[in-house]
């Protein structure tokens, strides 16, 4: 399938050949080809360097004509006008497939944009070379080890991604990658990225065509400035959101953005209805937030839908069930008011001064196996609400740890802190069934811990599989937006 | 002034007698006493209670009236229908301010609500006593030990909050203290915060009165689900708003938000028009994001207002400009093309590829001292924006030392950890310029690292003052309805 396209060869190659980089740390080369060796990228890498004998430990080479076997790809991090130069010893190398990370090839000179993009189109099209670029951040690729997860092929992202099944194209490099930079508060993984550039020779179309017949991607992300095959664009999109998800960031429209982007990639961005209607025609989801782009991410990785938009929210505490129920209608969700035999049903759990009605205010004293397992297996079953939110599951053995640590209270303390284990086991108890109820009834949960997203307790609920936030804002926002999905699939009869 | 006010008492009393403390974790009342303790409260604490000889270290009595002097404050946790005879006892020993944490005062008895309430309001008002909640979580004021900052009056925030002022009244519990609970992650600083409850005896007004006065509360927040006295709010509002912004959170006019406040306490929300007009008049920031509230708490404390709607955007990676640029338009702020002259001036100082338009686009390979002191000082001059955003504070030296952790790397790599002392000062030298001149200029600027807000540069560079953030779709939001405060005093010609 994805293995015929031409794009699979620059995701997967054996060998990379690399102009720029060097030892020092300062340079985006070195950062890159650093990223290669941290990624425990296993096939040959020759770096190409005039002076130097070794770079970060591999053998160099004084120009690709000397490297003895044809590299399956070469990426370039060098002043713009000597990259035309670079292609055509490549092409004539053999080379078939180059990145090009360097920018500078629309600057003006002597009053009008230089010619380096023509000058590398036309030597592409001479050795039938395929590009990248320029003016691109890289690709990365999670998938590139297939049985060992510690093997990535990385010539973009930062950190270490947990491997899923979220694969990006995206006309910023930022957006394709270092919106990955704290990996410890981000729970999505990831699939592919790819960083497009300037798009003169390969397109987020290209992308899109990959990724529709990927089996790792089972969700895309896009971020576009603007498009140049905006036909194919709409066909394609309109085929894969029947069975991929797309969450789409549009940007322009607005005075200063399109001059953002005339600076950046040289593209004019166009009329944003244009773009707003085929967002919508296509089923894209549309966000003009990233954290929301990865919460979207987060939720549609996880591959459970919520079948409408009827929301249930269990909380502890009234003020966040007020305010997500509140902010969920104004997004366009129903928080409906639950049956009376399931209000009797709930109540049957939950202390005298709770409310069933929706939000399900279990009040602050709540049996944990009751909040965790029983009342949303009792909302989910139901078949009154189509997903969750659920506030307060707060690490509450965290809390007393926090408290041992004040020595006069620890001397007089009747509790203490609980060996690792136990919590562990705790945690799992408490999360497996929900997580097996959530998929059985297809019934997306989402839970807020406002402790922080690291803390011990956070930690074992998101390593047993919880969606975790730690406010209850960025949840509602982004199961609204699932939910236009889940309609757009509806009314296009789409929903498998 | 504020000590004149009955609510001061409640605030800084010297002696407070706990009932429902015992030495156990897992009650909310023992959580209350041990963060007392935690905040090294200084004053007399006089646990009750009818079995035990001592809690947490403290003597305790079998009745308030045991008690050897008149405390200054009760503070109770018991079951509600016991509260009433506990009032009495208190009233009878002359105490004169009670916080009533327990629920439970509206539960339905035989068909109808108990009459508890009526019965604590007859008693205070027979023996002279002011209470807050009942159903609250306490209060919390970091400025009780003036002198010494590891002092703090804490029956209610759990964490410890950096002393600032921001004050809130609130009537959620989890509004006035949970919200706090990663203070690694919040750099808004705390005054006070009073959780009001239902406010049978005192509400949102007395504290709006307090805080007025009050020298060490320069900025206000309020979590609202109904006003018991609207007229009144109305004026101390509008008078308030003229000197210290007020951030409000309204809660109500959604069906499912009703249904939430009737069972959380027991309020009638309300007309959602009526009070959105309330806000508007009054120039209140209205915001339904907690988080919002908090980002938009951070800005104003710093007390540097900007004058008007014109944002600047400095960036080294094309993208994020784009996309805050767009989005900053979308929410009513003006992204200005710079002057020709400005732009010269600017580019100057920017590599050949850069853009000076606005988004001002650095590219990637920056000077440092441009990049975080020349660029926004020249912009600040320039008298063409009233704020800035600035994307890319990126911490190199971090990046770098995560490529050393690699032992391949590390063997080969031309560059070196650098030691704390020289990034530290790094970090002074590049931030403490433009701190000024945010200050001189009075034009607040906001930084986006998107590495760890907990990273070892982002912590360098908030310990130096900046407003950081680690995406750029907050500080955009929270600046736009700065503004909205802004516009407010320019219409009300009360702008100093």
């Amino acid at each position: 399938m994805s293995e015929n396209h031409f794009l699979h060869g620059f995701l997967n190659p054996k060998s990379v050949a690399f102009f720029g980089a060097n030892n020092k740390g300062s340079s985006l080369a070195a950062i890159l080809i650093m990223n290669l060796i941290k990624s425990n990228y296993d096939g040959n890498i020759f770096p190409i360097h005039l002076k130097l004998d070794s770079v970060m430990g591999y053998k160099a080479y004084k120009s690709i004509a000397e490297v003895p076997k044809i590299p399956e790809l070469a990426i370039i991090v060098l002043s713009a006008k000597l990259v035309p130069q670079i292609f055509k010893e490549c092409g004539e190398k053999g080379v078939k497939r180059i990145i090009v990370i360097s920018g500078g090839f629309r600057e003006l000179e002597g009053g009008r944009e230089n010619t380096l993009t023509e000058d590398i189109n036309h030597i592409s099209e001479q050795f039938g070379i395929r590009f990248i670029g320029p003016n691109c951040l890289g690709v990365f690729n999670n998938w590139y080890g297939k049985k060992e997860e510690n093997i990535a092929f990385n010539t973009s992202i930062w950190e270490h991604i947990k491997r899923d099944k979220f694969s990006i194209a995206s006309q910023s490099g930022t957006l394709s990658s270092h919106i990955w930079f704290d990996p410890n508060s981000i729970d999505v993984g990831l699939s592919k990225s790819i960083s497009v550039g300037n798009e003169a020779n390969i397109d987020i179309v290209d992308c899109l065509e990959y990724f529709k017949d990927d089996k790792d991607t089972g969700v895309i992300g896009l971020y576009i400035e603007e498009l140049k095959r905006g036909k194919k664009f709409l066909e394609l999109a309109t085929e894969i959101t029947r069975k991929k998800p797309i969450i789409g960031i549009y940007v322009g429209g607005s005075e200063a953005g399109n001059r953002a982007l005339g600076s950046h990639t040289g593209s004019l961005a166009g009329n944003a209805n244009i773009y707003n209607a085929v967002f919508k025609e296509t089923g894209i989801i549309q966000t003009d937030y990233v954290q929301e782009f990865l919460d979207i991410a987060l939720i549609l990785s996880r591959g459970i839908l919520p079948k409408g938009n009827r929301l249930g929210i269990i909380t502890n505490s009234g003020g966040p069930g007020a305010m997500a129920a509140n902010n969920a209608e104004k997004k366009g969700l129903i928080v409906p008011e639950l049956s009376e035999s399931l209000q009797t049903q709930l109540m049957e759990l939950l202390p005298s001064n709770a409310s069933a009605r929706n939000p399900v205010d279990c009040a602050f004293d709540m049996n944990l196996p009751y909040f965790y397992i029983n009342i949303p297996e009792i909302l989910m079953k139901s078949g009154e609400i189509d997903m969750i939110i659920q506030y307060g599951v707060v690490g509450f053995q965290d809390v007393l740890d926090d408290y041992l640590k004040n020595e006069k209270i620890a001397k007089h303390a009747d509790f203490q802190h609980q060996p690792s284990e136990v919590m562990d086991s705790l945690a799992h108890n408490l999360l497996v069934p929900t997580m097996k109820n959530s998929e059985k009834y297809s019934i997306p949960i989402l839970y807020v811990n406002p402790m922080s997203f690291t803390s011990p307790w956070s930690k074992r609920l998101r390593n047993n599989g919880a969606l975790l936030f730690t406010l209850w804002d960025r949840p509602v926002n982004a199961l609204a937006k699932v939910c236009e999905y889940v309609d757009y699939k509806y009314k296009k009869k789409i929903y498998s």
